[in-house]
């Protein structure tokens, strides 16, 4: 097999990937199963909130430039309990904290600033501004306002907003629906006895794990067989059922190359190779509307893959918004030593109490050592040069978890 | 109903719910159903990693210190297919990255650093390096080593490398069970008309949002019925088949107080008010082992008090680490006007090119107002002082979603 293309930089990689992302369609989903869900459209408000008037305070509904030296109390208005009342010059009404102001009345005064004396008030205070602790309809937002924008990922606060102003269901990003296989003679399921030369399918669990997470729908996952036919046929009934077919191992070049034979038959290879450590070898190929991710077997290099080039494309798939997350600066916490590639470094990524991120990694760096990616906060994008970079010096991140702050 | 208790500030309540919490008892689970879940126990490597030595290269199986000129090629290792072959001096052995090294070799010579002559090589260097291009038994994990802590969230890299040792499942600690219940006589659902003085129930909606992402189990959500002892026999059942019960609404003093008396039939009160903005009516009551959450009817307070404090709890029960994430310090970038109480401001925090986390509130910020929510991927933590804060002063936040850096 010939390997004359060039190697890609990865931004030139994602370039192409992103060029053969096509939107998936949108589904509606009750509130109750939307979190995580992509936004499809935006949400506007579809009524005023609040829908009427409403005390902030406890106290007294009353007319602000009412001039009456006390005020005889007519009623109560409790939330959800409205008494068909109306204040008057020389009345008062009983509110409580986010009840609707009675017709009439155009300001709450607090319980404190008020004497109750058998059914009358007196206010202890010189003047009463009109509004005074009422919030008006749509104080908090307006009919027709944007509320949520197209590809906000679905969280508590939105999905409460969107109920808060009767939105039942919201139109999300049908999940990606993808397949993915694993190949390579020498893999073993774990809790399978090793055999001599064997080494675990570790590769599979991995890759469903990161798709559970990242909200897609595993409709497969498998072992690939050993044959290059039998792989093509299987492949092509993955294709014709998924958004994205991901393989893992048989894309090196001293591997058994049926993934790549078998992708060659298929459909149009895009990308072959990229300048970055790991996941030098990295197939992108496209069938129709399906996207098909040829991911190294090394468990390093196919979990990098996947983060930074199968997430885009499903983030891509969904309308997420940003597509491609800005990575973040850190200041080096210890010398790095550049390779001849651009390199994601496993790496953990704190602040410190000035409010800057210092970066660290976690220790050597094999593509085959998938212990450099447990408890690792970030990959450190470290580009290639002569020299290695000095503590102080600066780079850039690609966060995939939390930063936090240092213990005090 | 008297209020007479001290306000806590928020670092005592978490203090005293943090002393409450008892720890969920563990399962095992398959690695396909793994992603998310709380690792309850430290997981050892029970076998090397790899387990036998591995090329790291495409190329030649050889005796490092072999003087012979050439060395006659007897058979081919590849991943997978192991030949009963041995090296001796005079022989070689073609072998594929990561396939294992044959009896009696100790190097592998890179194919481009050998000349294939028929069924000969000659090597076109001075020196083989003993080890070069091969990783021993056990190079990246050994045997007995701790591969991850008790108390991590599982996530790709973690389930890989359990994968890669033979780990066929894994401890983790059960889901907490949860029931949530809004209550409020004001209260319509979403999809509902709404009738006069009424308002839309959007804490249900929110808080399950909220636990599904917290990986938490919600086993029953609902409306509190309208009357305290039909609703005291409701918390009774829920009580009795959850871990944890969150209510919301119902602990305001200008509310009808339902929730507080219920829950003070039921329990122990151990919290009532918090010195917070949002959130200072908070209820915090145990009966038994389960753990009783009252938050406000308030949207964004309901918010704030379900991701700063019940959080914290579903993390104790799981033995997630950290437990409470230490906040990060961020750099203001715009006046901060502070209350009279700690104020937790939605805000949205970001990294400069220099390294450093930046934040800005996300406008109004009333309690009311859960649109201050949506897009805010921080809490600003704001103590309570004469004058405003200035740009540029630096404060403590705690970051709920990723940050980001400034596009470029």
């Amino acid at each position: 097999m010939q390997r004359t293309s060039r190697m890609l930089t990865p931004q030139e990689a994602l370039d192409i990937i992103l060029a053969h992302v096509q939107r998936l369609p949108s589904e509606e989903v009750g509130l109750m199963d939307a979190a995580g869900r992509v936004l499809a459209e935006p949400l506007y408000a579809p009524e005023d909130h609040p829908p009427f008037p409403a005390a902030t305070m406890d106290g007294y509904a009353v007319i602000h430039d009412d001039t009456s030296p006390w005020r005889e109390v007519i009623g109560e208005q409790f939330a959800g309990h409205v008494t068909d009342v109306t204040v008057t010059p020389g009345t008062a009404v009983r509110i409580t904290t986010g009840a609707p102001l009675p017709a009439g009345a155009d300001a709450v005064v607090p319980v404190e600033d008020v004497e109750l004396v058998d059914d009358h008030i007196v206010i202890r205070r010189e003047e009463v501004r009109p509004g005074e602790n009422v919030r008006p309809v749509g104080a908090d937002v307006h009919r027709g306002e944007l509320i949520v924008p197209a590809g906000t990922v679905l969280g508590p606060a939105e999905i409460g907003l969107a109920a808060s102003l009767g939105i039942a269901s919201v139109p999300v990003s049908r999940r990606p629906r993808v397949s993915v296989l694993s190949t390579g003679d020498e893999l073993v399921d774990p809790g399978q006895p090793l055999g001599p030369g064997q080494i675990r399918d570790s590769n599979r669990f991995m890759l469903v794990a990161a798709l559970q997470q990242a909200g897609a729908e595993v409709v497969w996952a498998g072992r690939g067989p050993d044959d290059v036919e039998r792989l093509t046929e299987l492949l092509r009934e993955r294709i014709a059922e998924s958004d994205v077919v991901i393989s893992s191992g048989g894309v090196s070049v001293g591997e058994r190359d049926l993934i790549s034979a078998a992708l060659r038959t298929l459909g149009t290879v895009h990308i072959e190779r990229l300048f970055m450590k790991p996941g030098k070898p990295f197939h992108f190929v496209t069938v129709g509307r399906t996207l098909l991710f040829g991911l190294p077997g090394n468990p390093v290099s196919a979990l990098v893959g996947f983060e930074i080039f199968v997430m885009a494309a499903l983030r891509a798939m969904t309308g997420q918004q940003p597509v491609i997350p800005e990575p973040v600066t850190v200041v080096l916490a210890h010398p790095i030593e550049p390779g001849d590639r651009i390199e994601y470094q496993r790496a953990i990524v704190w602040c410190d109490e000035t409010g800057t991120l210092f970066a660290r990694n976690t220790g050597p760096q094999s593509s085959a050592r998938l212990l450099s990616a447990v408890g690792a906060n970030a990959y450190l994008i470290v580009p290639p040069r002569a020299e290695p970079y000095r503590p102080g010096e600066r780079l850039r991140a690609i966060l995939r978890r939390p930063v936090h702050g240092q213990a005090r």
